[in-house]
């Protein structure tokens, strides 16, 4: 039975790689899993906007119809107002485009960027998901380092340019490393991707739970942006709709007209009751969402408190939802988060899951997602980590 | 701003297109719009299935989570077992994932099998989003001529065999023209593709509404079916779910493993209420769903009878959703389309849409999804075609 050789050629999912390392396994009583490797809230969201989406599936027709390919206009107006004011820039509803979560509206951007043969700058480590898309695509993913504080290497990404590059992806606050990208560095790379004329694709699935008050990036102030810049979001964090698929593409009306090609071949719309409920948390948890990030922040205030002084362990960045560790075991990563599993009952994402195969730092890393436990459970965490003997 | 060219290549969405030809359009009251363009039920699913999934968004969790990458799993084990008895074969739940739709079902399966230079046959008329991400992702979509009855001419099928051949689809009940295969022409499309080592993407989107009684093919008796067979599904139209996207793919497992490549890069998985929708639908609306294809065999019914008998208007193919019909003006059928919007307020597909550029057979016709409106509607629609004068 063939195989297409850039899909044979594609890594497995990882999440469901490491959903096998726990299938079947009884942890102790005493001892339950501690699961730190999907990127995921674990509670629902709040009643009212359960209540919510029960009213929208009785009394609304629409949302058992087919709607727009680009999505609910009311969403994409309230998407566009809601950034207007926060970067402070003008972001139009033409602008804005929903669809089945944030992985479709990345692979949505590059397929109207980047074609076989073409080159995308992924900063490593990378969120894995990006790179299998542009594997099974046949689009080169171009492994770009990352310095101090995960920080991506403006030079060495600028010296990586080709005449076959077609976008840098930056992520922030980052997945995996938690790094949130100051904002004249994410200009910087925006002003190299305009010298160059290729494009800036921005992922901000994580941007409501960065630590910094105010604007994360000044890009949507610049009158020009839309010949550069293509931003992603993610309703899934903020209003803890996982289940429910839903994200947001930001970019010139042009390339939604190409975007639109790729969404309604590919799904047609995102399910309407899922956008009914982004709309409806955009209009009614404005400030249950503050205490949610204030809640997120203090997870990683534990982090720090808990974690960070482990002997031996470092960690490399940490924001939002993710803390990103050196661990000091001579095994590589994959190998010591199985073990992770039996020894410990944590799970936990090796840094190869995140790297190209063999590098140094992926072998010597793992990323936490810290957001998933409680304060109390991150201290378990620390607990753990802290008493492995391996 | 750079578009990748087989994007930019890639037509844009027929139904967004017909949708702007009515965008502000007032229509007189006493002849207002017959909608026969896009392929859906328009009214909402019963109350009891409604109100089964205002259940679910408020009493179980799981709803608002992410699931598996390939479904739930009773919701594979579900189709599984129905597939089983209805094709008299041998299905397991591990032959099944579940999809954001039946478009992302032909994507993935086409993404696993072909890449850029590779061919894949497709008889015409052909439904544009097949045509669409075969254009997108570089593929060359061959064109494959049907005879008599809208039918796949399967020598000519053979012909066009080559060894950058990797798939054969085959749509059945057609979109867009009704024709239902019958069991020996769908069986020796199979031998062909076995006998040369390519797939047969079978998309049976409207097999609730095949007029014939029992299985409508018997390839999944054949205990080598996995070798040869991609089917694909839609729980769109057989419980007014449009709005909801979810859609199967029947496959080896070894194919499926690839598959969840596609579904967690593009989406991670289909949304979790429209897969409990589907799957509360198949364990509690069997009966109901019995009296949906009664109505809409009967809306056929209507079709044969009022237009049918229209001058100079012939049915090509008739058949669960569609009339494909040939009209009987000297314009080609976008043009018709068009105005059939102002002078008749009917909003029908051009033959255009479904065919190669400047195709004789394209120009000629027109899609009528006649399942869109009741008898009455149908006998409206006959009364305002037959008094055109054009």
């Amino acid at each position: 039975m063939r195989i297409q050789p850039a899909m044979a050629g594609t890594e497995a999912p990882p999440v469901m790689e490491a959903r096998r390392w726990i299938a079947g396994v009884e942890f102790p009583v005493d001892r339950p899993l501690l699961n730190v490797s999907q990127a995921a809230p674990v509670d629902v969201p709040p009643l009212a906007m359960r209540e919510a989406i029960a009213r929208f599936a009785i009394e609304v027709p629409q949302a058992h119809l087919y709607g727009p390919v680009l999505g609910i206009p009311e969403l994409r107006a309230t998407v566009a107002s809601e950034w207007s004011e926060a970067y402070g820039g003008a972001v139009d509803a033409g602008d804005v485009a929903i669809t089945s979560g944030c992985n479709q509206a990345f692979a949505a951007a590059v397929a109207t960027l980047a074609g076989p043969e073409d080159e995308v700058l992924l900063p490593t480590p990378w969120y894995f998901n990006h790179k299998m898309w542009l594997d099974m695509s046949g689009i080169r993913a171009v492994p770009t380092p990352c310095g101090a504080g995960m920080l991506p290497d403006l030079e060495a990404a600028t010296a990586l340019i080709t005449d076959r590059t077609r976008a840098i992806v930056l992520v922030t606050p980052n997945n995996p490393t938690g790094a949130e990208y100051p904002v004249g560095l994410v200009r910087a790379f925006f002003e190299v991707c305009r010298a160059r004329g290729i494009a800036l694709i921005l992922d901000e699935t994580y941007r409501d739970f960065h630590s910094v008050e105010g604007a994360p990036h000044d890009l949507f102030t610049d009158p020009d942006w839309r010949e550069t810049l293509i931003q992603l979001y993610s309703f899934s964090k903020a209003y803890r709709l996982t289940g429910h698929r839903v994200g947001a593409l930001v970019a010139t009306p042009a390339r939604l007209a190409e975007v639109e090609k790729f969404l309604d071949t590919v799904s047609i719309c995102a399910n309407q009751l899922g956008q009914m409920a982004a709309l409806w948390g955009m209009r009614n948890l404005r400030q249950w969402l503050g205490g949610e990030r204030a809640e997120i922040l203090a997870r990683r205030a534990a982090v720090e408190t808990h974690i960070a002084p482990l002997p031996g362990w470092e960690i490399l960045g940490v924001g939002a939802y993710f803390a990103y560790m050196r661990h000091p075991y001579n095994m590589a990563s994959d190998v010591l988060t199985k073990r992770l599993v039996s020894e410990a009952s944590v799970l936990a994402l090796p840094g190869t899951m995140f790297t190209p195969a063999g590098d140094t730092l992926g072998q010597q890393s793992l990323r936490i997602a810290f957001a998933n436990i409680d304060a109390s459970g991150i201290h378990e965490l620390a607990r753990r980590l802290g008493s492995l003997t391996l």
